[in-house]
């Protein structure tokens, strides 16, 4: 999906949430289990739900990759019956040299070779150039860097500060950008902080930000908005267990559809406020 | 395994050497091609000729991954093929918050969950503590944590200086060891420059070391040993092109044998040189 169709997409739908698709066997109701697939009618439930609020759906690879090749079977149904209007990232947070680089690209951009087609894929930075710049190469594909995440670890090496003034995180933002352009490089920046948010806006004003953390992680919606959007609105919104695990009854995917649309009604106001649509 | 019996294995096969299984379906011999599972039996000629000169093998996931849930069937067959007293390393390098990193334990260390039962995994340090922890509580298992990798790409960050004075992969170094034991916990430290090896082993002078980029990446085993074995031996050396593709012929297993075992002999050499053995 490119950077215009995205954009159109958020104007369109009013919102720019992204539902997060951490699908736990051990949290989905029980009544899904007598399926042959609980995962994927889990996720076409909950997509079905919340496709009307949603502009991205974030599967995070681990849940699946977890229960093995069948768990990468219910991966791929689930893309099937993702909106094709919808952008979808692969929560992988890969990172490594260049050649194994490109493996990976293939294996989540490349349906030919592994039966997935995502539109984008999360990647660590730490190996440098050469394990982000063979994500650049396909057409219409994005990589998403950590440049800053929500997690009590973000302080251990992400906010450490280098000799040059800026901390990692900033540094990362700063150097990555070089490599790509904000038609195919976003980054992820955790809504625990607006102080953060803003410095990593400051070294990438226009490129788009998937923000994990607000809802369960405590990260507040205002001031992701108030530090975090641009002029395109910039901000791909990540809610997952909020939403996904509103309920664990029958109701679960009402439920899911009806707290995705709570934040899309937020979103909307900020949108209009921001003179965006 | 434990880290007794790693170095048991070490002293008795007179090798610290990882066949790294980065095994291509565009580089494997073409004869292997007209086979069921091409990727299977090009894995298990190669182990059954360097088994007896490996103490490690380092499947490179990103090259089954790449292929789908026919790929990771690939390795899951790999996996049972590779000699029980053999430490199996899945280079994977993922990196993911707390609950998310507990399933990528589960995808590589717990068979009734995923079909997977690995020695180890690679793991990607930039988001901290919760990211690595959980990955340290499986009895026998262990985290091997990117500290200074060998690609063109660890000058963007990881040689960076903090304002403490120590460069990132040093204090990745010195602040990953705190949660965890030598005995859980190994580096992956790059091949490249020898003072960057000693600089490493500074901060951790009992953990053992995977050492890829000897042999193609340009690194020398001779370097390595200078400044990266400690009394226990505490390295582990990767060789996988140099080993895996030594000839693309019906003669490749042999041929890889052979390159196996002069790595193999020049280790001998360097464990008695510095009395392990």
């Amino acid at each position: 999906m490119t950077r215009e169709e995205l954009i159109e997409q958020i104007k369109i739908k009013k919102s720019f949430l992204c539902v997060g698709l951490d699908s736990d066997i051990k949290k989905i109701p029980t009544h899904l289990l007598r399926k042959e697939d609980p995962i994927f009618e889990f996720n076409k439930a909950i997509i079905a739900s919340t496709k009307a609020y949603a502009v991205a759906y974030k599967p995070n690879i681990a849940f699946y990759e977890s229960r093995g090749s069948e768990g990468m079977e219910s991966l791929r149904k689930t893309l099937e019956v993702i909106p094709k209007e919808c952008f979808t990232i692969a929560d992988a947070k890969r990172g490594d040299i260049g050649n194994t680089a490109n493996m990976y690209a293939k294996a989540f951009f490349d349906k030919s070779s592994s039966g997935f087609d995502f539109d984008s894929i999360t990647v660590a930075p730490y190996m440098g150039a050469d394990s982000v710049k063979p994500f650049l190469e396909f057409e219409k594909k994005w990589a998403i860097v950590l440049g800053l995440t929500s997690n009590p670890g973000s302080i251990d090496f992400q906010q450490k500060e280098l000799t040059n003034s800026k901390r990692l995180f900033e540094e990362v933002a700063s150097t990555v950008k070089t490599w790509g352009t904000d038609s195919n490089l976003m980054f992820v920046v955790g809504a625990t902080r607006g102080v953060d948010i803003a410095a990593v806006r400051k070294q990438v004003p226009n490129h788009f930000f998937l923000v994990p953390g607000v809802g369960s992680q405590g990260g507040s919606l205002s001031e992701v908005v108030e530090f975090g959007m641009n002029k395109d609105c910039g901000l791909l919104v990540n809610s997952s267990r909020g939403i996904i695990y509103a309920s664990a009854d029958v109701d679960f995917a009402e439920r899911a559809g009806q707290e995705a649309q709570k934040l899309q009604l937020q979103m909307h106001d900020h949108l209009k406020t921001n003179k965006i649509i």
